[in-house]
This record gives structure tokens, sequence and C-alpha cells, in this order.
């Protein structure tokens, strides 16, 4: 059976029932997550169930050269301000950040308190974030949900497991949805398995976020392997099934692995105005829950980054 | 003395007495193992005392591409619909997937809560499985037992000890069965002994899991080693003689091995309906407890799962 | 954009205002907090806001041969008495020197019990330093801070931000401020990204402390790259902008990417009177928070040492 | 001094006492540990304060193949009634059989809980022995000692040293006697200093029992040192003047580093009747506490090893 | 500055004034430490405030066969009689030996229970020493301090220091004094930077101890750097200054750097009487406040060890 047709069927279950996606309604979502992902759904951002995050942690992930082609967004101020008059379902940033930063906007803009992270100075061979901050950071300081980076395939994904089920563990104690950074990484889904952001490795991410207990996860838009096709006899190679499927149809392969997981798709680095609103169809089209775009919106100046993301909400309320 | 002749008289001791099995009546199944055990062998699949299972953990243990087969399996609704129209003993999956479907299905189909897994990107060479959930989560959401995947031999062999002894002893304290999916891997096992699926390293893993204090274990049928033949100055040099054996009186020499651990058969990749049944009836003459049956029934379409569950839960019922 | 333009635009805001920095008014910094920093603030030292500290941690970090230039600094009274006649905002040490030496001083010289270190023995090329004393020592001692050394980008920076993390929560729960060494250390920084001490590692490392929510940290000064200029494809290669900054500028960079944090500047190894007060200029200038003068004080005479110590508060004094 | 002579001298103390050995009068065994050594010594076995126990851990240290000469011997059933016909002093087993089979016999058979353990599939060069069981779990099944394996010298002899430390305190919080198996072993143990039995490393095994604080130890016979002579500049170099001693000789040096640690003494591998008593004899001349021979029974056929048992309690009652 | 010149220097504080150093007054030795040290330093061994202490932690840390040249000493009842008879500060002894000898002589030795330890098979490369008991052991034994080995520079420190750092607490709780033996080990220390003995890393060691807090500290006499010299662009060239002092001006040294840190300084292997009578007299001349003598001690015979005992006894008293 090729590729497309298993896309056909995958949207279909015996009897022609959809398989159930990502809402509130979930038998898995308490009235603390459900309290607290309807400020993320209907209170901000379009309003109409998706969401719209603005994440602020690349000066830990990739240091502060990241502020330089827009150098106010340097003070957090810059983001809140932009979250606030934009309209944005919430903010993500470390601990640090967080406290010198959120009393000011406590109420106004919600918050994901990001509870995992590193600098980019080490090599990626072996990615593991460690906690910085913990849930009842998050609940103290009135965050809506934590979110933490799982690096998926690494060759210290064990520990990753492990911390992840504590973080699980300790947000359903205080009903506090996780949102999971589930990106492929480390030596061996980097040069054997098709490259991080392959088909392959996306989907597999989508299910492990899925599979761990996850409400909602941020995945990378999947793109062509790395050597153009996957090890035809490695453990992947049915994604070589995969090769001609649009980006659209690959997306929509992903959200039916993350199941009743909510999607939310990252823009990446700065693309123009026209890429970025194209980005965001193609992912709304594949059924996606939201989207966090970060350097695509403040590495733009503050009116501009205001004015695409108007666009966006509109566009987003179309679906 | 040759390997067949051992046979032998493993089924025998002395006085003519044959080694007490896997039963309900064993000294160690408190009243809360009972009960639950009960369930999977009674109330639930043939109902004469044998088990069988629908494990979904695939999807996290090799990523999604195993559903691609057929497509709508990628929804645990399709195997949570087949395991109780199929009178299954219940389905095995990890946190994640129970937390967000089985509620709907809770009191109709028994849960196995998987409690440690990984990815298939990393190497095995040192395979570990890290905790993903507790057994308080299994407890929590009404399951009937808890699995375990502990990979004998692996260089980290210890700390999968020291992990599976929390959960025996967590388990213990609330009456839930442990099953043990107990296989044979890292480098010394795969390239040394025989490879993970040799007699000797599944007769050793057999004995592994009835030494550390599993209910039930979960094995793959023995197959011959790698090379042909063991070192015959290695530590497994013994099994040379019993390079001639069916696979059937290896799976007996394995069952005994197991003592008064339950033994549970799995059925790996998929192959024919008639190669399945053939599987099925030399499991169960070798005198093994139950089948654990994945890929090969929900890669099937649905209504062609169903029929082949029926003629195998006939066939256990003649043991 | 230049890098010359990004400072220039770096120190507005959108709306012409200017990042708000360190003070004792911002929101985080609780009672407990702000009770004890105003003791290095305005009690003592310059009395003006600023801060002047005196750190004695070198004999465990170098050895005792730093003491050689001036044999009398051997003995810890030599700096406790230093910094109460010259009035320094605190004296910095572990726990083996506070508990032996602090009590005769209590009360007239702050202390910042330095809570974590190692020697200088092993190979920096995985640079960590464990927890020599808790935040509960430095309460029971009557400490008004203590500070924490992170090695940014080393290999072991993961278990950095752990233990960093649980430093946090701790000092939180009793209201101490942490005051944060960010140095990036390690085989990474030190042989691919500029070295320890250039700006794109030292910008990151004011991020890093920033991000992770210390009250201030203790940064070096910035200098050229070891190589001369970074890699152009590598992740710091915006800093290639950078390379004709003077260091005034430079160091104003990485005051803004520690935001709200305080930022103070160390001195390194022994230098002239006037280069020593030119550097304090420089630091002063660029808008730091305070200066933390070791060896520069301690390795001259004791009356020298107070009278650059006189000369020094007052220039802090014009800030 | 040659190490003929020293022997001599030891055996004597100043003012020619000999120095005092194991029995129930040490000081360090309290009512709990005397209670339980009680059985061992006086209830079951010989009866005249000397001990003999069947061990039942090979089918987890070495693998099935071990019941292979005698595959009654692969049900538990089997030793558990020799044990108790043979009158032996008690079983040594690890948790899962002891969960499993031992309620039976309780009363009837003492119980030594082995409460660490491995498989031998990965390489001895690092070994260790995780814990699969607890003291809590030996008390909860009645057994009066729990056994721990030492891999003394092993790289991994600092993980032990801590996890035998918890052992010693739990066991002493209830009063349970601690047998440690002191087994030299690791790469510098097998290559470097003359075999893991090598006299220098069994005597060095027989010391770190002493000092860690086990009640009684189990050890095995010393041998030639592997390449005939030890390094005559390594840290066991005087052992060269041991290399014409007897191994009775060799053997109360042995006890003697035991001090007032009970000395047990393996049987090994498979060796004929005689043999086996030659052993025994050479053992108790040397003065050990007892003997502990499993293989050596269990794969005798049941009325062989009742009867080469009976002559092994009855040369034991001459000591 | 000569090194010469330093360490007259060194003597003097400004103001004429020497350095405080070790007594029963000191700000840090609370009344437990005062009631324990008292012991040690009025109560027994010359009175005079001195110490002296006999070690018997070689069988551990060194094997059985430094017993060989005096056979009796096997028995640690021949050191404690020695140390009774002969009127020692203490003996020093780990937990196996305390718990099995100790009772006997309690109130009339005083104990150190030596709590880490290790034996010598393995490589000193990455030498690191597990706890093997605990201080609330050491409460319980009645003992009146605890030793602990620090391996200063050693790969492991990390470890080192936050074990020790638990001790440390540990040990303040109850008031019981903790000795050092603080020893530069590992690849670093004895290949590069003038080897384990040299005064570099003497000196460093006493400050490390001095700086983690500890009592009291054990030390070895200083000697030549290996290659003859410092590495001259090293981190502690400084030391070539000082290649030309005696012995005695050595150690002279590493006392300031102990500051008012307890000086121990151990004996070494075996030596003559008059080696043994002038090695003290170097010592107390340095200004230590105590020996620490093992195998010079107890390798001797009885009444031979008794008799050098009490000429260093005599000397003590001169000081």
């Amino acid at each position: 059976m090729g590729a497309r047709e298993a896309i056909q069927i995958e949207n279909t279950l015996q009897e022609g029932k959809r398989a159930e996606r990502f809402s509130l309604d979930l038998d898995h979502i308490g009235p603390g997550e459900k309290r607290r992902l309807y400020e993320f759904m209907h209170r901000h951002g379009p309003g109409n169930g998706k969401m719209i995050f603005l994440p602020v942690d690349q000066g830990l992930e990739h240091g502060p050269s990241d502020f330089f082609p827009n150098p106010p967004s340097v003070d957090f101020e810059f983001q809140l301000n932009l979250a606030e008059e934009g309209g944005y379902s919430g903010v993500v940033c470390h601990i640090g950040l967080a406290e010198k930063h959120f009393r000011k906007f406590a109420g106004r803009v919600p918050l994901v308190l990001k509870i995992n992270g590193k600098t980019n100075i080490p090599s990626a061979e072996e990615a593991f974030s460690p906690l910085d901050a913990t849930v009842e950071d998050a609940v103290r300081l009135g965050a809506d949900a934590v979110g933490y980076t799982m690096y998926v395939g690494s060759p210290r994904q064990d520990e990753d497991f492990l911390q992840f089920m504590e973080v699980r563990q300790e947000a359903r104690k205080f009903g506090i949805p996780v949102i999971m950074w589930s990106y492929p990484r480390g030596k061996f889904a980097d040069k054997i398995h098709g490259g991080r952001d392959s088909l392959a490795m996306v989907d597999y991410a989508a299910r492990v976020a899925n599979e761990l207990g996850a409400h909602v996860v941020k995945l990378n838009l999947p793109k062509a392997p790395k050597e153009g096709r996957y090890d035809p006899k490695g453990p992947f190679k049915r994604y070589n099934d995969c090769l001609d499927l649009t980006q659209e149809d690959e997306l929509r392969m992903v959200v039916q692995s993350a199941g009743r997981t909510g999607v939310l798709v990252s823009g990446g680095s700065k693309i123009s105005d026209e890429d970025l609103l194209n980005k965001a169809r193609v992912c709304l089209d594949a059924g996606v829950d939201g989207l966090i775009f970060g350097r695509n919106m403040w590495q733009r100046k503050y009116q501009d980054a205001l004015l695409i993301t108007k666009e966006i909400k509109k566009l987003m309320l179309k679906y």
C-alpha cells in the first residue's frame, strides 16, 4: 500500500468515523487543565479554540545574538507588550524572565513557563535539557501551562523520559497542562535516520508526545530526509513510500500520530511575510491546533510584528 | 547427558512429580494479584485460564510506521474496539494512550499499563527502558497489571534490576501483578552469546523473570544461535547440546526455567494466518499460559483481525 | 544592521523608553532579598546603590600561591580587616573560612557565602563546581547572599543547571539573594566559540544568569575572540559584526543581556593602580552595578590596598 | 621474615593468646542477629556451631544451563526438599524463588535471601551487582539473613561500598545478619594482581568483609597467582613469600584476615565425592565456620546429594 | 619576592600579630566538638593539647600484607592494647573493626571512626573513597570524631566535595569533629603538577581542608616535585621559588595554609627509630598539632612500639 493511500485511509476509522482529536472535552482534561487551556484557546488568541503563542526562550537556547536583528527585543517587555497588544494566547519564557517581568502583565497575558532548557554551546550529539524550574514554580507564578523539551532519540533519551514522567505527574497534581517541545535530536537521529526534521523523525516525535502523556505537542514542520531517502534496511524504511508527499500531507500524518494531543507548529528562523502566512495556512489546513512563532515575530519591528500577527489571527479564524 | 534427555527428565521431579507451574493458587499470589489476574484469565479472553493480550506499545517502541500496513490502527480506538469485540484478556499501552482513550472502555476491557519504554532511534547496544509511568498511575487508571521491559544482559542491566526492584515492591504494595517483557539485549547478548533470540538467551531471560519476582513473563520464541552454535568455551556452551531440538521442545525448556512464573509468548512481526495459528499451537503445546499478539492482529483489517482472534481463542480453549 | 547600530538601538525600547535595569524596586525582589541587598548597596560600600565586593575564594580555586605576592593575605583576617576598614559592600568566602573567621566581624562586614567551588588541579574541559555548602549554611551564618559558580557551556552544564535550580528555590524560601559567577567554560566554549572571555561567550553568560533567575551576575570583561573572529558558519557568527567595538560598548551589550539582573565585573589578576582605576571607570560607564576585586586588592600591601579602595569608592560615587 | 613464619606467629597474639574469632558471644552480635544465627548454627546444620548452606542463585548468576547436569534441579523444590531432608543450615536464593516457593518450607528450612545479583552475560571487567531485593523483603519473608555480593577491587567498587553500607545499616535496624559474598573481580584484580582467586586477592576480600562490617563472609579457596607470582614492584609483592604455602595454610591466613567475621567457603563447580570431602576437610582444618556447597550438591542426583551431605555433616561434627 | 622571604612574612600579620591557629577556643568549636576534641588533646595523648593517633585502616586501604612484618598486628586487639597502654589520643578504624572490637575498650581509648575508604586494587587515576559508614554510626559507637579521606584534585573531586559537605553538615548536627585526610591524588596531581606529595599539592590540600570546613587535617610531609621543578607555565609555577626550602619550612607554609584547622602529620611507611623521632621533631618545630603514626608503630613488636611511643610523647611535651 502506498503512502498516499495510507493518508487517505488514516483519515477514516472503521465505519467511516474520523479519529477524535484534541479538544477541551477529552476524558483526560481535568477541570484544572481545562480552565487553563481555556485561557489559551478561548479567552486569548483568535478565540475560536486555535492557539497562537509567542516564545522567548531563544536567549537561553541560542544566545543573545538572536536579538541583534531587532535590538529592542532583548528586553522581554518588547514581547510582553506585543503579546498583549497582539492578543496572543500566551508568551513562553524561562523562570528568570518570568520572575523579573511577568507580574506587570499577569492577568492580561497568559504565561507558559518553560521549565527545562540548555545553551547551544555544547555539542548536540547527546542532547538533554535539564530542568531549570519546577511545576510548583509555574503554579506560584500563575502560569497556565508548563513547557518541556524532549529530545526524542537522543542517547540520553532515557533521562529525558524519567525527567518528563516526574513533570507529568507533578503537573497532574496541580491541574497544569503540559506542552511538550518534541524534538528529534542526537547523533542517531541526525546522522542515521534522515535527520532531525525528516518526516520519520517528526512523526515519531509526535507519537512520543502522545504516548508519554503530553497535552499539547510543539513540532517542527517535516522536511525531506537528508540523504534524499531513508536507509532501505533501517527501521524507518517504510517512510520511503512518503518521499513524494506534500508538506501538508506529511503534516496531516504527523497530526494523526499525535492523536488526541494538541499540535502546535513552530515558525523556525525568520522568513518573509508571505512565506510565513503560507506556512500558517499549510499548518491549519493540515489540522493543527495552533502556531508558535517567535523569531518570525519579534525579529520584526514592533508595528510590523503587530500587523503580521493580525493577519495570522485573521487567517486562524477561518478554521 | 544430551539435551533431549534433559528435556524429558526436566518434566519430572524426583518421585515422578511434575514441577508446579503458574496458577492463581500459588502462595505468592495475594488477594489483589488474584483478583486482577482473574480478570485476564477467567473474565476475559478464552476464559479457561489462558490469556490473550493485544499490545499497542509499538508506536513508542518502533515509531508510527508500524501502523502503515493498516492505517486506521494509528487510532487506539481501533485496538480498543477490537479488544472488546474480540474478547481479549486485555490491552497493553503506555500512559499517554491510557489517559486519553481508556476511560470509555474501562470495565469492558482490562488494561495492562506498560510503565517503561524507549524509542528505537538510539543504538540498542546499551539498551535500557526508563520508567514513563508508575505503579500508582496504573492503580489510578484502574489497570489490572503493569508491564515492565527488562533488557537482560544489557551493559545497563544493573540499572534495570534496581528499577525493576522498585516497581516490584510498589506493585506488591498495591496488589498489582507485574508482567515482565524479558528481552535479552545489548552488545554482549547480540554479538557474543548467540544473539538475542537464541535459546540460551531466551532461556536465561525466563529464569531472570522468575528469580527477580515477576508474576508473568513475556518472551520471544527461541531461535537457532546466530553463528549456528555457541562458543564452545563460553558460559553457554552447554546449549550446543540443544541445537537439534524442535522449537516446541525449546519452548518447553524455557517454560521450565520460568518455573511458577506465567509465560506469554509474543507474536513478533506479521505472518500469515496459517503460520500464526501454527505458532499459537506450538506455544500452547509447550505449555505457555498465554499469547500476546499485536502487529499480527492490528496490522490486519478489522474484520480479518476479529476472525483470526476467534480462531486463536477457539484453539486456546482446547488447552 | 551593524553591531554599532545595534548598540544604539538596544539602548532604547519602542517609544524611546530605556529597558528597566536592576534595582531594589523590581517585582521579584521580595522583602528578604531587599533587606539583604540593601546592606550591600546602601549600608556598606559607597552607599549610593553601587556595590564593591572583596572575594577570597582564590585559595580554593587557584591554591595558596595566590597569597605569595602578599604573604599576610593567607590569613583571612587580613581581608576581613581590609573589608571593614575600607568599607566594602561585603566579603566573599567558602564555608570553612566563614565558620572559622566571620563571627568576629559579623554585623560589621556583610558576607556572601560562596557555596560551590573546585580546585584547579583537574582539567577544565568538563568544568563543574559541586556544592560545598548550602543556602541553610548561609542563613545560619548570617550571610546576606549566596554565591554560585555556573560554568556556562560546559559539557556538564546540565548538572549545573539542575544544581542551580535547587539553590535558587532554596534561596527564595529564605529570601536570600543569589549572585551567579557566570563563566563560559569547557572544551566547546574554550576551543570552538571564541574562548571563554570572548564577547559572544560573556554575552551568553549574562543572558543565562538572567534567564535562570540569578539576582546578580558576576562577569569577566569581554575580550576579542581567540582566533580573531568567530566561525562564520557557527551559531555565534553574528558577533563578527562586533569585532571593532570598544570594550565599554561590548560591556554595555552584556549589561543589556543581563536585563534586570545586577551586574558585577571582576578584576582578574593583579594590574597597576592606573589600569585598575581605568577598568573600574570603563565598567561604571557601561552601567554595571558593582565591582568585585580580589587579587587586585589583597595582593597589595594593606595600606596600598586601603588607598586604592578609597579611590575606587570615590569614583563609584560619581555614578 | 618468611610467610611460613608469619603464619605461625599470626596464630598467637602477644602473651600467647589466640585472636578471638567468630562466635555468638561477640559484642556486635545483638539479640536479633544472635537469634537468627542460632538457627543456622545450632538448630539446623550439624548443630555444633558450624554451618552448611545450599545456595541456589546460579540460575540468575550463570543461567539455567547449570541445571542441565541434573534436570530436576531446575525446580527449586528439589533443593528445598534436599535442604530439609539433608538438614542444611539454610538455603540461599533470590527474591523470586523465595516468594514463589519458600512459604511451604518456612519454619523447616531457614532462608538466606540473596539481595543483589546479576547475569553473566555482560563483561565482568567492571562487575557490580545491583540490589534486586531489600532487607525489608527479607524480614517480611522470614529470612534469617541477607546475602550480599561485593566485587572487591572492581572499578565500580565505590558504588558497591555505598550500596553495602545502606544494606548493613538497614540490616542492623532489624537485627538481620549480613553474609557477604566477597569476590575479587574486575579488570584490575583479574589482570594485574594475580587473578580473582589468588591468595592476595582472597585475603584482601576477607579483610574487606571484616572492615566493612559483614557478620559472615563467603570466600573462594585461594589459588596460586595466574602468572606464577605477583608483580615484585606492585602493592601485593609481599605475597611472593607465600608461593609455597599449602592451601590449608593459605586459608588459615585468610581466616585470620577475616578476624571476628564468620567464614564460609564455597564449593565452586562440581568435583568428585572424594575431592569434595577433602576440600571440606581442608577448610575445617583451617578453621572456617561453615561450607556453602551448591552445584556440588544439586548437580548430583537426589539420593547421591543426600548421601554426600550426610558425610560432610558427619565430618563437620568432628570440629 | 622569594619564597624564603614569604615564609618570614607569613609568620606575621599586619601590625606584627601572628595568625591565630587551631585551639579549643575558636569560634567554630561548639560544645560538642570541644568536649570530644578535649578527649584527644587533654585527657589522652601527651595531655598538653598535642595529639597522637594510632590509625588502623591499612587493612582496607592496602590489604592484609601490611600486617606481615608483625603478624600479631592483624588482630585489632594488638593496636587497641597498644593505644591503651601507650596512652594514645585515639585509634582510627573503619566500621567493621569498630563494631567487632571497640566496646571492650570504650571509655579507655577514644575512637576516630574512619567513614570512607577503598581498596588499592583499582587504579588511583580517578581516586574516590565512598562512605562505608555514617556520622550516625560514629555517634552510636561513641566515637569522638569522624575521619574522611578527600582526594584533592582527583577527576572525581566534585563527588568528593559533595559527599564531604553532607558529612560536615551531619557532623555539625551532632557536634562531632571532622578530621580530613586531605590527599592530592589522581592523574592530574600525580602526573602534571609535581606529584601527590609535592609542596604545591600538599599546600593546596591543606587549604582545601581549611576552606571546606574540616576541624583537623591529616597531611603527608611535602617532598620535592617529581620532575625537580614545577611547570613554569602551569598554575603552580610560583612554587619554583620554594625548591630550596627545608622540609621544616615547607611544612610551616603548609601549616599556615591550614589556618585555624588543626594539622596532623602522618608517618608513612616504616622507618628507623631515629628517623621517626627526627620526623616528629621537624613536624613539631613546624607547628603541627599532632602526629598520626600507624605502620611505624604497629609494624614494630609490641614492646618496641611501646618504647618509641613513650619517646615521641616525651618529645611532644616539649611543645
